[in-house]
């Protein structure tokens, strides 16, 4: 066992794109664990779009931004290397808050146990993990497809995009996906069975839509924001569902967000815009883990991970988010077992 | 009995503000009622903010724009003055739309008797007409106040606004307006019951909010878009309920409709923002004239009218909806019984 470790420490708050002069890499030494504390290796860290917010100074947010000094702020499965936490054994495989870190103290609060017999790990960063959960009360309790409706997502081809469409195909929705590129729009419609893909790098997204949604947009599932949204506003049928999820497209704006220029057109259409938080439903996240873990068993529902080996490529990983670099959920790779 | 009488017809598009020029004034010449027809002396007409919209070339509103060569839309109350259609006799009196003109021949669709023994007629375009109706249903259905709640109105002064937040302290909330002028303010307050009024045109509306609803909005009812709707959903409470009923601050807009730039916190308070469409909720229009009728009997719901003689007024008379000169329901009396 190591006796040292690594971690990204927030150095400041980044303006614009993050950079690595945000951080600072900071070396720590391992020490035992006090009573109820156990010491998790991570072995898989997630990269997630909602990091960027979590680096600024905020009052409105939902959770507190990390503080200048502190870890950043990251989902992480790994194993437990040491417990003087009876719930935790040497051994068990856990995921939880652990931060951007090789290796995390835990009280164990917020961690959860998970198997890496009944699915590989990365998945409990991914499709059985916060962005699956996301996708799946996004979709059914936020989104409310029916049979028969027109669900479009933007951000289609990233790990709750991805989610949302095979969950709404599932349901019974005409499904088209919006993305970036030629490969993912491919992925999109023959892998998972889109109905469509728009590649938004590309094609007049607006002339596409009212292509491929000639009676509208029923469900308008949201990870991108901007343009991108105001272009779907204008298109939506009457009584649709939009579901906020991310303004992926705004994270690293240095001027305020651009909000909806066709927000009035939720009046005219009779249309609800809602978020999701996914916080508000994991009680319910044994419910998802099951459903899902079926459809994925049985082959419904396909799962992508985009592995980048190497703890020490934080920030330049990372930034693959926003440019679209990443082909599935992006997670970095710390350690072997 | 004339021989003639004047109309406004759509001449152009406006560009911005409208201006007198963008009408043609016309005289046409009366004639006899033909099968099934009748004809209304036009005696008091609404000048409604949503008149600005239905002259835009737009393909995505709730109901076509008006036609250039048209008679500008307009709701109003007449009397029928000739019938050739069995539903109504001479001497009834109507409401409808019945367009910016002094006679209006109509095939009964869409007509209502009123009667001026029950409320005086300028009555049944304000609270007894489609702005009381927008707020009853645009508060308690779509906004659902809650007793203890804090429900914020921009536009609180108007036919809309001053409706809305006094059914909010019927149903037992606190009630919050936003309006301009000391004038304003103070009717708000001391007239009709309100708990606070903030004066936008001298008051920092974001501090003022914060003193005023220090849990936060849970029912935002917007009039007025903009900086107004931002500065609200910055200060939304967990679950608030937006009610979208119009954007006056953005309707003479050259430039693109400035969206919500907040509306991100709508998913961080799981907030929900959703338009209000009177013409839904037509079919239940008795309910909303039983109960505010009686509110009005009993004195618990007050309305305040803006009349202003001269049917030839039109054009300069609909500007004060937007400098926010009207005080109470703006309305052109067009002439006497």
């Amino acid at each position: 066992m190591n006796t040292t470790y690594h971690q990204f420490q927030l150095a400041s708050r980044p303006v614009g794109n993050v950079k690595r002069s945000d951080f600072n890499y900071v070396t720590q030494t391992l020490r035992d664990t006090t009573d109820g504390e156990v010491l998790v290796k991570n072995l898989y860290i997630s990269l997630d779009p909602a990091m960027r917010g979590w680096m600024n100074e905020s009052k409105n947010s939902y959770i507190p931004p990390v503080g200048i000094g502190e870890v950043m702020r990251a989902l992480a499965v790994g194993r437990v290397v040491a417990s003087s936490n009876p719930k935790f054994a040497v051994g068990d495989h856990v995921s939880g808050l652990l931060g951007m870190q090789e290796y995390a103290y835990s009280n164990g609060q917020g961690l959860n146990k998970v198997d890496p017999k009944l699915a590989p790990l990365p998945l409990y960063l991914s499709t059985l993990g916060m962005p699956g959960m996301t996708a799946y009360f996004g979709l059914l309790e936020v989104g409310q497809p029916q049979a028969g409706d027109t669900v479009v997502i933007s951000g289609a081809a990233g790990a709750v995009g991805t989610v949302v469409g095979q969950i709404a195909k599932i349901k019974g929705a005409r499904v088209v996906g919006i993305a970036g590129g030629a490969d993912k729009c491919r992925y999109l419609t023959e892998d998972l069975g889109f109905d469509a893909a728009i590649d938004y790098k590309t094609d007049d997204i607006a002339a596409a839509l009212k292509q491929h949604c000639p009676d509208g947009i029923n469900v308008f599932f949201d990870n991108v924001g901007g343009d991108m949204l105001d272009i779907a506003l204008a298109q939506l049928a009457f009584g649709a569902r939009v579901v906020i999820c991310g303004a992926i497209s705004q994270y690293n704006n240095t001027t305020p967000i651009k909000g909806p220029s066709n927000y009035l057109n939720l009046m005219v259409k009779r249309a609800t815009m809602k978020g999701v938080m996914v916080s508000d439903f994991y009680p319910r996240a044994a419910e998802a883990a099951m459903v899902m873990g079926g459809w994925i068993s049985s082959g419904k529902l396909k799962s992508r991970e985009d592995i980048v080996d190497g703890f020490d490529t934080f920030p330049e990983t990372f930034q693959k988010l926003f440019t679209g670099e990443n082909h599935g959920k992006l997670i970095i790779k710390v350690a072997a077992e």
